[in-house]
């Protein structure tokens, strides 16, 4: 049981490629990628690799995105597999990486070579899109290649991103959208003094209180058709000198919006203002924009994407905006079309993850049947 | 300008008796107590040194309580003048120390030996205790002394603890009592998870927010005649892994009431326990009393007090319950009228403490008039 799908995705699993890390692993795509005629262009930008690779030069252009580096392995002994093996067992590949996506880079690369094999001459062109810092900062990755791409007007017109989007079955679920994700750093001020004499003291965290209750009562919008309502959480809440006989001069509160298409950073922003200083708090706020939402409503990629699940799979697959950032958003800049579609996504950033070695052999056959359908 | 409550503070200020140490302190005060006839009995516990001397065998028996131990210079080189030289300067004694609390130990002595030489012969007893851990943690201290005499059942009628209790003036401040002291650590229990999946978490700080709202701003009791009202103050909030995508899984809050004689414990913790549960939280709590409140109404002590304070310092000392916890509070559950007189708080714990040499003058005038009209 071998497969040029499942050889590859080996291949790539077993080069340690923790995030910035890439481990030759473009490099070796690149080269056989050149081999069946693309042109590579690496674009490193400090410690990460990138690589544009493209062939052909006519439109439409459709880019498989997508990502060497893996997220860190945990500790190591815990695997069952050890994680850069990528050992077969039943029917299972496992490995950091062959989930999130080292099987699904695997799988778009073949179905590259098979479809190219049958069209040498197709009507529009076909690139790769590859970064080592997708589940890093993601500061030198997508975003510089889309940069550099815009400002040589090198256009784009479909681009499937093969993070692993399905749920239970592969092909459940495309991802049309994201979400975006929008940060505060909230402290509250208020006047340290001695417990025993609160009088001459503030307590911020008294003050908070009421706001709090507020902000995490409110309903920022409903969603819409493709998207959950924004979501308001704190992740971190901190205040006091350790010392029990101090009241807290300041209160510092770390929280995030993952919003929907329904609401705007700006409308967001100003909502939480408004409730803050209705409260009276005084307060500093920092915000930090650390993804903008993103959706592809319908259009020829996401009706073509559908219909081949549909016939490959036998199911009508899901459109979800669910989920954490991912770099479609980056894409969506300079992209009217970004799908995000992958293998199950149970196992990622876990120990032992894996997949069946089959879905990726249905994920490289969905993906040469799309390029039919868009390019051929 | 010397005078023997002078020279003794000093004596006492130049042993470096940071809490625990004594440095001698006691050694010192016993020999000279000895001297006049007082029987000395050494209570070391653990590291802490205690005293507890007397003279006389018969009753009433009046205490001085105080404590020879220091809290930390903090930064030496910030003083200006070194926190261990006992220098004056214009009338003005600097040292840690000097009003917490070896000013008003050396008052009480000197005030003691002159009161023995004009009434050799007192009608009832006098006793000095004294302890090296008033300013740490209190367990092996004044604790320790009133258990072993509460075990002999050795009576005692009136104690005056010498701590700084005057705000402006020499004289203007008795404490009477002294609030309660109650803390809790409370853990409110949430489910981690992702913060882009709120849905299959649960947020304990958004939890928290509206059981805090209430604690804030309820009303524990009003005070009476001699206790401002209860006050409830968080000291610490800590939520969160500092990973700012990530939602708590739990929030800890550190809580302390300073509580009149118009609450109880019990009913302070029920209250508390009816919010949070009303609230529907998933919570542990842990209740820490560190000290219960006492209070001294009016009596042959405060009358005593008040009328000499009257007529030393031409004013009527007002009757304060207000401030941090005492070793009165340990004292109290053994005698039946204790109050706590002495020099200006306004620099304790403070960088370049200190205390007018004149008002050690006149607290040991007061110390000596009271014996006078209690035991001579
Ligand atoms: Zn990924
Ligand atoms: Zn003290």
């Amino acid at each position: 049981m071998t497969s040029p799908t499942l050889t590859l995705a080996q291949e790539l699993i077993r080069r340690n490629s923790i995030t910035p890390e890439d481990a030759g692993c473009q490099q070796y795509i690149a080269e056989r990628l050149a081999k069946i005629g693309f042109a590579n262009e690496h674009m490193p930008h400090k410690e990460v690799l990138n690589l544009w690779s493209r062939f052909g030069t006519s439109g439409p252009v459709l880019v498989f995105a997508g990502h060497t580096d893996v997220v860190p392995t945990g500790p190591a002994e815990r695997w069952q597999h050890p994680p850069f093996a990528a050992e077969v067992h039943d029917g299972i590949l496992y490995g950091r990486g062959a989930a999130d996506m080292k099987g699904s880079v695997a799988a778009f690369i073949v179905a590259v070579e098979n479809f190219l094999k049958k069209h040498p001459n197709p009507k529009g062109s076909i690139a790769l899109l590859l970064t080592s810092d997708e589940e890093g900062p993601a500061v030198e990755g997508t975003v510089r290649v889309v940069e550099a791409l815009q400002a040589r007007n090198e256009v784009i017109d479909y681009c499937i991103v093969g993070e692993p989007t399905c749920e239970k079955t592969v092909g459940d679920t495309i991802k049309n959208g994201r979400r975006g994700s929008l940060s505060g750093t909230l402290v509250v001020q208020g006047i340290q003094g001695h417990i025993a004499y609160p009088h001459l003291a503030d307590n911020p965290v008294h003050r908070l209180a009421p706001a709090l209750t507020e902000l995490a009562a409110t309903e920022w919008d409903q969603g819409n058709e493709f998207f959950p309502p924004t979501s308001w959480q704190v992740s971190n809440i901190r205040g006091g000198t350790g010392a029990t006989n101090v009241i807290p001069g300041t209160v510092e509160v770390l929280f995030n919006f993952r919003f929907s298409t329904a609401s705007t950073e700006e409308g967001l922003k100003a909502r939480v203002h408004e409730i803050l200083d209705r409260h009276g708090l005084k307060y500093q706020l920092q915000w930090e924009l650390s993804g903008e939402p993103y959706l592809t409503g319908s259009g020829a990629l996401v009706d073509a994407l559908r219909e081949v699940i549909r016939g490959t799979c036998g199911m009508t697959p899901e459109l979800s905006t669910s989920g954490g950032t991912s770099d479609g958003r980056f894409i969506a800049k300079h992209c009217p079309e970004v799908v995000e579609f992958g293998p199950l996504n149970a196992t990622i950033h876990k120990i032992d993850e894996h997949v069946p070695v089959n879905d990726l052999e249905i994920l490289c056959k969905v993906y040469e049947m799309v390029l039919e359908k868009l390019v051929a």
